[in-house]
């Protein structure tokens, strides 16, 4: 099935399940779309914050089709799930944005995990969360966003747990692709990073770490989300977690080198 | 001083120490010299073991200046230090070669960490043995080599104590570097590479290591003396340990990209 497939099916509300494993070779996006009165701040704040919010495209105000991301693309209907809020809080998840879109809306497409995760599998690196079918875990670490406007708070980590020859040739290949959030921010110890307790992350499920592994912790795109919610803004729509927007762009072509 | 200035200096009898710090942009190399008959096996050695012994250059029998290496270039005299051993024991540790070089003698010149760690410190991450003018802490390792005719053995890492970020960074930094060891070979638990105590190094000085710091583990070109040594060939001239060949080579141009 191709990315255009893929999004038809969604389009038609025939895709409502999470995107991972869909599609495998191509870009998947985290999204994010607000008010054209805050773009700039979240755009400044993604400029800011580039290794959790790495921007694959920003759209015009208005703007639904996003031809960089791929063909015949809606915004409105192509993403198999969204998040709706209003002053922070979660209002609504609907199936698509047609009732709500407005001319001073603004798209912008995050890289996601799913990339790189795709080099580390093709490379023979194992990945617990995938093997068990969960999703990966995720922290609020004490590393402060570089604020912008409205916009804060802390990054979100996603931690894979590895041996040590595949953490050290996991960094090589992610270092590769600083569009899907490049190389790990922390390695080791997770309380230098603010982590009390890996058992219990903040969001995704917990995977066991064996006595050979050492744990490895990625800026996550969802930090732009908890930016957004600590903003409190009178509007903002994201995608539901897991539920990508599904590109065109292979995730070969996103290799910095 | 340029690096032929600097081996002139050696030929002449003026420079009789180790090689650390002098000429740091161009990169220092780990030799072997040994009679034709065990060459071809030695270069197998290498071959099959490349993270330990990057193949700078290989010479012709009898050869004592390699072009490859540097300008007007007398392996005879123009290293500050040799081990002669006969029968895998040191004999002797002669200021030159001139009286017991032979036309079947064949020079393997194999890349050296100092030219990593130039490149480590160019980027700002801090090296606790120099700082604290020590030789780097070596240790053999339970990662068998790849045995090749007489030549075998163990690697032998050598280690350097870093915060987690330098870390990842050190790992980007020194996987542009294959001709000299290239990216690290393990980081972390020292157990699960056979290492009993971090305290007690098999060659070198032990160097604290904080709280805050992972111990990173880089293939080491000792690795190459450890395996003459229990071929105990009748005669093998090498280094001594830092006291290393300096080349015109600039270090810069050994990035693989």
């Amino acid at each position: 099935m191709t990315p255009l497939e893929f999004r038809q099916q969604v389009r038609h509300g025939d895709f409502r399940q999470p995107t991972a494993g869909y599609c495998g070779s191509y870009a998947q996006a985290n999204l994010v779309v607000l008010p054209q009165a805050h773009a700039h701040d979240f755009l400044l704040f993604c400029q800011r914050n580039a290794r959790a919010c790495p921007l694959l495209a920003v759209g015009e105000p208005g703007q639904w089709n996003l031809p960089r991301l791929g063909a015949d693309m809606d915004i409105r209907s192509d993403v198999p799930g969204y998040n709706v809020y209003r002053d922070g809080q979660l209002a609504a998840q609907p199936h698509t944005l047609h009732d709500i879109w407005r001319d001073d809306l603004v798209v912008f497409a995050i890289g996601c995990s799913f990339s790189f995760e795709q080099m580390l599998m093709e490379a023979g690196i194992p990945l617990r969360h995938i093997a068990q079918r969960k999703n990966v875990a995720m922290y609020r670490s004490n590393i402060l966003n570089q604020g912008a406007g409205p916009f804060g708070g802390n990054m979100v980590v996603s931690m894979r747990p590895m041996k040590a020859q595949d953490a050290i040739r996991a960094i090589q290949i992610t270092s590769r692709f600083p569009a899907v959030h490049g190389a790990p921010v922390h390695l080791g110890d997770p309380a230098l990073i603010g982590i009390a307790d890996l058992a219990r992350p903040d969001y995704g499920d917990a995977v066991e770490i064996l006595a050979d592994e050492i744990p490895v912790f990625w800026a996550c795109g969802v930090t732009p989300q908890e930016a957004i919610r600590s903003a409190a803004l009178p509007l903002v729509i994201t995608h539901q977690p897991g539920y990508m927007l599904v590109t065109d762009i292979p995730n070969a072509t996103l290799a910095a080198f």
